[in-house]
This record gives C-alpha cells, structure tokens and sequence, in this order.
C-alpha cells in the first residue's frame, strides 16, 4: 500500500498547576506546522521509545518540567500538510515547577478551562479535546448509581 | 482525576495473503472481551514496550507469524466493560506463513475485503476500519494531479 500521508504517533500531555489551570506553550513563529498557535507540550514518537519515555522526553525538552508519565486522558487525531497524526494525551496532573521553554516555542501560560474553551488559537482538536475531557471528568465525579 | 474507565493502547495487525485476502481470526469461547466473534492478531501494549516491539510480539504469539513491524494503517477506539481502547492498527502487507493459533483464538481465515464488509461477527470499529481502509488506499492508487 502507498498511502500518500502516513499516520504518525505524537504525545501530549495536561499538566496543571494549583488553581487547576492547563499549561499551555505557544508554537515559534517560524514552526513547520501551526505557528504561533497555541500548543500543549509533547511532540513524535521516536521509533525506539515506550509512549510513557516520549511524553516524559517530550515535556523535559519542552518546558523543564520532569514528570512520571501518568495515566492516558484520551487521543486527538489531526491531519498536518504531510502526515496525518494519532496523539495519545496523557494526564499529568498537578505540578508545582519553573516552565523552561525551549526554541520551540515563545511563550507559556497557565489558562483555566473556561478561557481555553474560548481561545481562537487553540487548534480545533485540542479544544474538542478538553471539551471532551470535562465531560468525562464530571461523569466520572458523580456518585456511583 | 479518576475517570471510571481507563483508556489503554493496543497494536493490531492486517496481514494479506497472495490473494489480498486478510487474515482474521475468530476469539476463543471464553473470551473475556467478544467472545466467540472475528479479530485481527494483536492485543495490549506492554508498559516496558514500543508499539512495534508489541504488534511483532502479538503477531507473533497469536499467529506463529514472525513480522516486521510496517506503516501504520490507521487507528480505532472502542469501549470494553472496564476499559477504553485506542488501537494503533499496522499494515504488514503480504505474508506468506503457516498460521499456527494460540489458545487464545480457535479458528482462523483469509477473508476477502467485499465478504469483510458482510460479516456480521466482525465488531464494527473493525468492519469500520476496513472501509476506512479501502477508501484511503483507492485514493492514494489514483494518478498525481
């Protein structure tokens, strides 16, 4: 089979801070893909890694935040001009720590999720992400039947 | 956050005989998850594993068939009783091989996609994938633009 995009695997992870906010890194203007949009941390699958050695690879590089990769929150899927991607998003949960950012990106913050519901320049598939990822959280919060 | 259902990842693997038929084989009785129905070789990624090391160890074990792990064909999601499933599917393109069944399946067949797509003992993100599939690679066989 010659498919012309091929799928790639990529990782993400949430990660908030006290006050519950999401962090979220905005691309460098001069990114292959989406700049200067806003991101989460996380990027490909190397071919030699676990998911867990990626997500944990890929927040290091991105934000100087070290984690132990947490459980999987859900996956977004995106089509890029190449290469159509699957993300496995995991959720990291609260972390008190310096975001260092790397060439990556310009510029960090930490957004509550009323505001990320809003924000323009959050791609469509991390927006629906969250969306999808309150929803679950409140069914999963109320009391068993 | 505690969501009632965890997600997991699984690997699977299409595998095509000189005839282009594919390679499915029927779940054991006492199955904890569909018993009794279609599948395709594969099964859970490991924690300590890449995606490839885990569709060439599934492959291997449920079908005697050693591969090489290939392109990534495409993804789906299901839901089991206590778990979600996001399933990285490979195409492993043409085998030539003996099938030699675990305890884990008791039957196995080279199945044509049209008859596929009739099955009704196929569960249905899977009868979904191989359209899915086909679309794709009918558009990519087309001639450049």
């Amino acid at each position: 089979m010659n498919l012309e995009k091929p799928y790639i695997i990529s990782v993400y992870a949430i990660l908030r801070n006290e006050k519950g906010e999401f962090l979220l890194l905005r691309r460098s203007e001069n990114s292959h893909s989406n700049p200067g949009k806003w991101d989460l941390p996380g990027g490909k699958l190397g071919q030699e890694e676990t998911l867990g050695e990626a997500v944990a690879r890929e927040v290091w590089e991105e934000t100087g935040i070290s984690i132990v990769p947490g459980e999987i929150a859900g996956y977004v899927t995106f089509e890029l001009p190449e290469k159509k991607v699957i993300a496995i998003v995991y959720n990291e949960g609260y972390v008190i720590a310096d975001v260092k950012l790397s060439y990556e990106h310009t510029e960090y913050a930490w957004i509550s999720l009323d505001n990320i519901l809003e924000m323009k320049t959050l791609p469509a598939y991390f927006r629906d992400f969250f969306k999808r990822f309150i929803t679950e959280s409140k069914k999963s919060s109320e009391p068993p039947i």
